[in-house]
């Protein structure tokens, strides 16, 4: 039987280095430089920070999912995601893995239609953490649909003039450049008549209005820009692809990433149930243990059980990405994970928040920020809703409909024709039936 | 990367013939032979099924979950997992392939601890589904707890005399002996106290009181039996493994079986999303199809999420089972299976009744037939609140209590560590913090 | 203030003597007649039963749903609630006080647009429960929309003819009339177009092709039957209403039934619930009472909770109704009650049945039949999903859109006119936001 | 009929009035001095807000569930209920209104069993808002089990010596004094050895260790504080009520305030449904309002149904609270509201959110506040699987075990009766069963 469930040694030995890694000498950076993960490193996190890059590079763990030409290892989605599941529990361990999004992604697409220019002045130091990008595309009339994006770029000479508004455009005010998606032909549909740009931070005009904070963050504080471009002007070169490529380009940078929210989810979910656990044992009440109440042991059997049905998924997936490498055999899948997502996260977290009591919702556990990054997870790469219907979509591709009144499995037609098969036999009983 | 989400081409071939064979062979049975499937074979269905047992034979399928010494091709679980979704359509399959329960078993329990007579008398008749027979364990006043159990036996001679009520004794009405479990020695716990019997159902004091019938059939007319022991003799030889060691004589036989259900309920829920998805694109109401709904896309992207993830875990156990061949190590998974079955059952064949309308409710498709297997999961063997518990339990195996006030995630004392470890770096940017 | 939950002292009364009257001589009928409510009455239960309708008269109880001209007693639905919620116990209990349906819609329907000659005939009998009736609406191709039904009535002279498929046709079997729904004007809007006649049993043509079963009803010995109209010849008087009346007569039927099903289903729902409290308090396992376990704690109170709010609800809706008198303005109650109903009486009559073990599953209780009925309460009267369309198309039309971007509770927009409206205080405070 | 569900019309002005009064002049306040309610005035806020007190005592609604003698209106909790789902929507309203918890309460326990010296100096500031106290029960070690309670009072002379922690002691930053729970005869139960004391917040001794931050606010900035009461000495007057006595001064103050939070919740989740439907009717995606998608649709459905039940559900709690003024005949509903409350805030809030898309997630609406006040609701008094508990044992109270084998509603037995009490009339149709 070809069925295994298993890693291999070698790479299973890595794993194990980074789950100590993350856990040991990662995850102490959230506790100090928290939200600092993209400015540009100073001084101080330089030291900090540089030295862990180096035992990754050493690892051969830096920047796995990028093929060796950028710096990585060339690992296929299952790798990726079996790291992913570790990377997940810290918010600077993607950094100091060289993998975290959007920089990762926009290096992708540099590498592939960038000009020469904009490799020397970005490529490098983008992949290295050295700088930091902005993926402009929602608007704030539009968030999952396309076609009602208005952000024009107009011909003007051999420069493009960007006009419009930008929300959710995460980095922003960090970002040395922003990549930023316009409708340069209004007369055909979206999907062809939208480009996409290369434009510098320093560019006049861009206009960050609103720095908006995430539940939690302070008002105005955040790092997700509502950013209004305002008679932007860049250069014929700085569109990334050809006109109205917008969405072949996008793709390109979408391509490794579809299953790392999941994994990375996965991880954190895993850090909630242990965190319940913990508490179960360790806490009393009314005369016995929590652990020993079948609420709580409720909660930990279905906490357990959406969870390691969910991770067995998405490895599943990934194994599917690396043996098809063809999206449309997966999509199905992608979007399946996505829906799951959000609610396995959100179920386990609010369950460990239960019994923690009233620390639970204070900020002085990590429980809340993971409900709210089960919420995050159900919007930011398109709503939960719109994942439900591709996967209907792509069920229904196996399925034909019945043109009778009746449905195939309608008894009465099932057994007029088994009277008919085993008619000979059926004689021999008469009366029988 | 070990990890493989595939089975291989010889057994795939195997499979493949087993699901054309049982959807065109065997489910027609079911139409025309309802519950008769532990009547002994009379001419008529004789002649209709023993032709088909051969066909299953010269496929190397027959109780493949059994040794060669059974007739059977000592496969493991995992290949027992993907034939048993197959068959799991089916009422009639498990027949026609020599698995079904609970014969299967007890023929096990034969096999190992029956005296020559007894293997001479039933073995092979039980094997090959010429006779069949009952396991009469739970009683009236206590379904999970074998604790309240009261059945006793008692020695005269070189007899036994067993005494008491069974609940719950399936096929009682048609089988040629029942392995009843009683107390032989009440002054000790009953994990040491009870002892297994083969008595022979011509025995003198075996009272069916009432042939209790599920929801859907008739009154006093199912097949699991309310049986009075009013003083049942059997001799000494009637008792399987030695004087109190019932539970160890159990074991044997739910060996194999832990994970039949789940896989059966795997084929079932399969089935109702087949037929779910066929109405939706068959059926249209308000100017479009059902298919183009999003509650019913709801329905459908729920129900591939579920069922995917379970066949996942229900096949990760399998390997388990195989791979470690230890009752501990995957007895977490077993039961989180338990846990799951029913409710996966239940809600993808609730939708498609949903969708089917006022059909979905009738007798003449076969999803309310469904919803009740899923609750019949849920009780049957052992209720879902006791898996609950034991997979809780199992769970927390793995982790400790914390002595400290705090938990381990505690942010306060993190930071402080987090702190102190990069204090020399953090002394660098003195007003950051 | 003028709120009370509460009923006067002298309907109470009713109540309490119509609570021990079903209890103690309605329901044994279910016993042994069940299905049998829709045979006329032959001479053993026209004996036990004529004197049942007439303590019901004596206790002005009988029809209390409709005016005095038809028999009844004039009263409001929330009186009617009030007793719905005691006869739903029992399936015996509409036929005991004259409120059955469709009958008693049936009769109203008559009243207002029958010919003498009709009411002479069917009227007083039908009211009586002497004779029954069936409406026979939906088509097999077309359950919840109307658009969709094809059943023609074509005019050859002073006659009609009736030609088509119609499903679900309750009771056909011992009815006396069926009131069928039919295309007269297939060229306007199927709302404008349908007409509906009143057509005797007898008529040549009607042919019952299936009496389909319910789930744990035998095959083709239902009450829902599937009838062809194959030429069925009426005369103009069978005509009731006017031509394209037939949703302006149904509205008449619909009037006082619309929450009938959501009482019957609490008393229902208070049944199982009272099922599983004596079940808690009798069974031991483990050591101590399932009354003691939390699992089981849990489903008490979340059954308590469901069934207590729903019950408010509905009175509520019951209320609202008698005193508006005008169905648009609890047009969202009714379906929000329709949302509601098969859920609360799902979830408790399925926790009830886990709780009562293996016995929950078979047919010596009660409770697999109410999951079945809360299974036909989602479909019968409009699937739920068309409910849940039309409460949110109700809630909807209280708001208004906003057609700024961002909506009315944007806090930077609420911010901002706070500090205008206090500015002069804030001012006294600089430095302190 | 009494049952009547309409506020009468004087009353409904006042609600009226409160309604607008909150929106126009309380709502912006919380916008502006957000954290700020339990800090005593300063000069700006006191000019902003005292003309604000002055209109609603004006109005008769201020304190209204305090008597005469405290300032208050005597008005009983129906009124009180609906006067608070209006204050719901605004932090600041409770204290506009006289009726912010603890401070309403602890004047309660003040008036009747302080020294005249304590109500001289702290009852009529308390009452009108111009100084703050602290309810300082929980510890760190036991939330919601007293029983665990070790914070200890020794009596030396006559001074009592507090000594122990306490935890989540809300506002103790601001607080003119505290009232603590304590140990005084560790040798007996907890509920007749702990005292209550009033401890000035300026005692030697308290040490606010942390001040608590719930998720979304500053670390160690929060308002509920871990105390360390380290030898704090009080004088024997500083003892409230008698010594064992703890409980009862408590229950004093939990009095009014049982059902505050459940009316509180149904105003704000009342905000959610609106934000919802007002997006749902103003954004457009993929071709339709967000209005005509069965998703959406969907949410508002839920949510209208599970607001408008839970609403008539409190408010006849409510009723049954005025109407026995006995704790003891409404514990099961108050428990019940407790359970219900969290759930349907979290929903409703959630599926807002998921409407709004990623404007949802972040904190410029009040969305995710609303989810995390969900959180706070379900274990700030005392954790929902508590008062499950509860409601449960209140339940099975009106009923009693069986001590037959099989269930009062086992059928056959019921079907014994029928034929024994029918068997008369059922000779006359023999062969008919």
């Amino acid at each position: 039987m070809a069925w295994d469930f298993e890693t291999d040694a070698e790479y299973q030995a890595k794993l194990d280095w980074a789950d100590t890694f993350v856990r040991d000498e990662v995850e102490p950076l959230d506790h100090i430089w928290e939200h600092q993960q993209f400015v540009p490193l100073d001084g101080a996190r330089r030291k900090a920070i540089d030295p862990l890059k180096d035992q990754v590079r050493k690892q051969g763990l830096w920047a796995t999912h990028l093929g060796p030409e950028l710096g990585g290892q060339g690992y296929g989605a299952l790798e990726l995601a079996l790291l992913n599941e570790i990377l997940g529990r810290s918010s600077w361990a993607p950094i100091v893995f060289g993998c975290q999004a959007p920089d990762t992604g926009n290096a992708e697409i540099i590498a592939h239609y960038g000009t020469e220019a904009q490799k020397e002045r970005y490529l490098q130091p983008l992949l290295n953490g050295e700088l930091f990008s902005t993926y402009s595309m929602t608007e704030p009339q539009a968030g999952a649909d396309p076609a009602q994006f208005t952000t024009r770029a107009v011909k003007d000479g051999d420069h493009w003039i960007i006009d419009g508004w930008k929300y959710f455009s995460s980095n922003a005010r960090t970002a040395s450049f922003l990549i930023v998606m316009a409708v340069t032909n209004p007369d055909v549909s979206v999907y062809k008549g939208m480009s996409m740009f290369l434009v510098p931070a320093d560019t006049p005009g861009i206009d960050i209005v609103r720095n908006v904070g995430l539940y939690g963050e302070a008002m105005n504080d955040g790092t997700h820009a509502l950013i209004h471009y305002d008679g932007v002007r860049v250069p014929e070169e700085a569109m990334l692809g050809g006109e109205g490529q917008a969405f072949a380009v996008a793709q390109t940078r979408l391509g490794g990433g579809r299953i790392h929210h999941a994994m990375r989810t996965i991880g954190l979910a895993q850090k909630a149930l242990d965190m319940m656990c913990e508490r179960a044992l360790s806490r009393e009440t009314s005369g016995s243990r929590l652990a020993d109440k079948q609420f709580v042991q409720g909660y930990i059997a279905d906490s357990y059980a959406q969870l390691a049905q969910f991770r067995l998924f998405v490895l599943h997936t990934a194994w599917k990405i690396d043996k098809y490498n063809d999206y449309k055999k997966v999509r199905k899948d992608i979007a399946t994970a996505k829906v799951i997502m959000p609610t396995v996260l959100h179920d386990i977290a609010w369950r460990a928040m239960q019994v923690h009591g009233a620390l639970g919702v204070t900020n002085e556990l990590p429980l809340f920020q993971m409900i709210h990054g089960a919420a995050v997870m159900g919007l930011a790469d398109g709503p939960t809703e719109v994942h439900k219907t591709t996967v209907a979509k792509q069920v229904l591709r196996d399925y034909k409909p019945n043109d009778d009144l009746w449905p195939s499995e309608w008894i009465p037609k099932k057994q007029e024709a088994a009277k008919a098969k085993f008619a000979e036999y059926l004689e021999l009983e008469v009366g029988n039936l």
